[in-house]
């Protein structure tokens, strides 16, 4: 077999078989294909697109790339979730010690964030001391003890995927929804787990700006998931907004501490039940989604998700107190109010724009070299559908440096969109896709 | 500017400006962009295909990423032909000196033989002693002495397309025609020429089987030449059975030879004035084609061709006796006939597969690395049209070790087509594109 037949073949629109994709993959990983035929089958695939068989195959080989995880003797059903990303998407944080505190487990590797959007290992690192950085060993302890851990990417898992994407990110084929699929599911299958619950997310703030977009990739990620032996249903959702009220690594892990002690705003508490019902359901856990989400909910007024996320923090050598303590997170130096000019109604946020102001603030990553600054961030005072009043606040901006606090608040500025009437509101989830 | 982002501009099909293809090539010569970019581009390209003005930008930065000779001084227009290749296709060794015996100059560098096609410099070099591997210093005191010399690819020339082609060799990107126009256009304007005669073969044994193929690439390359300053014609010929009667290295040496005495079968003869008629014209030698397939035959019947062929193989090394003396060159030990087993008519002969027999008696190169037998080869008894009765031989295997004869001798009987009837005359130019 040599690779450069199967690009051939890949670029004239011919299906691989398993095998070929596994000598793809394999002599990829151990560096026995050189980047440049990689590359160039990476853009014919881009082109030419997979059929299901093929994804199954590619998701298969970058899975068998690395290590998979093993929690079989554990008593209960594994469950994850996985976010697309978008700005305010900070479920994570509630989704994992509702589902754990319930009684399953949650075995999350998660990812940083990168351009607009945020990521959730950013997020615990805001938590002083939190440690995303477990040995595998560490994080099955952890598992065991309170049913959820919340680590980074290890090299053992998918190394295959790590050497892929290097290469698409400087080879412009990072956009390929195959690529993306098996680049997202040959990572969660790696975890061991038994269901997975995928959060498509659709709009301006999302990857996905069209909603066939988000549609076509959740089906490839539910269909790739299913072959694969697993329970995968995706839920496309809202991304047109941001998600809650703040957005910023500690501020957001601040809002999401709200939500654990029964508050918080409600966009992000109906889609962490709605999410949490889902994983309860596939995990055997609830009988169906009404008893889900009934569950979800208890746990959070029960405060035993809080008690969860306590414990969590306090294995992964974080610093508990912040639960009770909110002033414990880092807090920036500075704030400013953006106003609006005239009374109306807010129409539109323009969501990816108020993303790049965060990541402008420092918040987040241009490139991924970049570190970021775990205290500034966004705090909305009005969404979509709000009344305003001319001169009243629409958000406030948490800043240290002045730098590029400017260019951020134009941002900002011109992001909210102000109205005579209020739009007809919209559906946190859109579509649910897996579902019998 | 980033390599990636030019990539992903191609890739979604919007044009790139020529800076920014000199971008590119530049750094890709240099080893400042590396070969896995290059790879996605080029497969980007095939993809997506160039505008024209993207292919003169290629082809000008390919040109330019080497020497460009200049032989302005010489006291005559600078002339070339072009062939992209095909079976028995042997008329540089021919059409060479009868342009230069005419006056104008032709300083032709060519290239080996891959695959089921013959390559010029292959059969330069068996004759004994020649030398195709001359410094320019040595190619320019040869022009200057004879007004022609020929030469192979040296690495001061267009760099860049020895670079893209070995890329993408391994990354099945040779096939697109803005690549081939590239890699054709940039070495032939950097011999220094005023005028560029292409002869794009079409037809089973040609790279190009379909004639609109064929068509396009030539309007490229005619397009990309003028746009470059030089006056391009492009004569698109018939490459459905091979040209002339023998096939293989000394075998066509000797049957261009016979044509330089004034024999040599009609076919060849044919293709070779009409190739030099359009040099002629272009040169500015002749007032127009009429004259110029007049000049070139008498080119011939005077022995003014052959004394300037003569005169090529001395002062390049090689053993000029071959042209009086034909026994000189080297001969395969054995010989083999393929007969026919019925009358009728030769309707067809398959025309690759005549080249591929002649590639496996060690006549051509499956990989670029082999080397070839100079003394093996077919010589056809009959042609397309010909009357055949069962029994006669069809052609002559000449050959040297029997380990792959019957499987050259069985694509050889499977080549020829039997029919009661003749079928009609095919001309030997198609179409000529670029003449005024």
């Amino acid at each position: 077999m040599r690779a450069v037949d199967l690009i051939r073949k890949k670029r004239n629109a011919e299906e691989l078989t398993a095998e070929e994709i596994a000598f793809l993959i394999e002599g990829a990983t151990r560096d026995a294909i050189p980047d440049y035929q990689m590359a160039a089958w990476l853009m014919a695939v881009l082109w030419r697109g997979m059929t299901r068989a093929e994804l199954t195959a590619l998701t298969e080989s970058m899975l068998k790339s690395g290590e998979l995880l093993d929690f079989s003797h554990l008593p209960a059903a594994k469950v994850d979730k996985h976010s697309t990303g978008g700005v305010g998407d900070k479920t994570s944080l509630v989704i994992a010690p509702i589902v754990a505190a319930a009684g399953l487990y949650v075995p999350m590797i998660s990812g940083r964030g990168l351009g607009h959007t945020g990521g959730t290992l950013d997020k615990l690192e805001s938590i002083p001391g939190f440690n995303v950085n477990l040995s595998l060993a560490e994080f099955e302890r952890v598992l065991q003890e309170c049913r959820c851990g919340l680590i980074g990417q290890t090299p053992q898992i998918a190394p295959a995927d790590k050497k892929l994407y290097a290469l698409r990110d400087v080879t412009a084929t990072v956009e390929s929804p195959y690529l993306i699929c098996a680049s997202i599911m040959s990572k969660k299958m790696a975890e061991g787990i038994d269901a997975l619950v995928l959060d498509v997310k659709t709009g301006d703030g999302a990857f996905m700006k069209e909603q066939k977009d988000a549609i076509y990739l959740a089906e490839l990620m539910v269909e790739t998931g299913m072959r694969m032996g697993k329970k995968v249903v995706a839920l496309i959702t809202d991304m047109s907004q941001p998600l809650g009220k703040k957005i910023g690594n500690a501020l957001e892990v601040e809002e999401c501490i709200e939500v654990l002690h029964g508050g918080g705003p409600q966009d992000l508490i109906d889609l962490c039940i709605e999410l949490s019902a889902w994983m309860l359901l596939l995990g055997s856990r609830s009988a169906n989604l009404a008893k889900g989400r009934a569950l979800a909910a208890e746990m959070i007024s029960s405060g035993r998700a809080r008690d969860t996320f306590r414990q969590i923090v306090s294995l992964q050598g974080g610093d508990a107190g912040v639960i009770d303590d909110v002033q414990r997170l880092p807090r920036a130096a500075h704030t400013r109010q953006i106003h609006t000019p005239r009374d109306g109604f807010v129409s539109a946020i323009r969501c990816e724009n108020v993303g790049v102001a965060g990541m402008i603030l420092g918040g987040g990553r241009e490139k991924k070299e970049d570190g970021v600054d775990p205290s500034v961030g966004i705090v909305l005072q009005k969404k979509v559908r709000d009344a305003v009043r001319a001169g009243e606040a629409l958000c406030t901006v948490h800043y240290n440096s002045e730098s590029r606090l400017e260019e951020a608040c134009e941002l900002l500025e011109e992001s909210f969109r102000i109205a005579p009437k209020a739009p007809p509101p919209v559906p946190l989830v859109h579509k649910v896709i897996g579902a019998e």
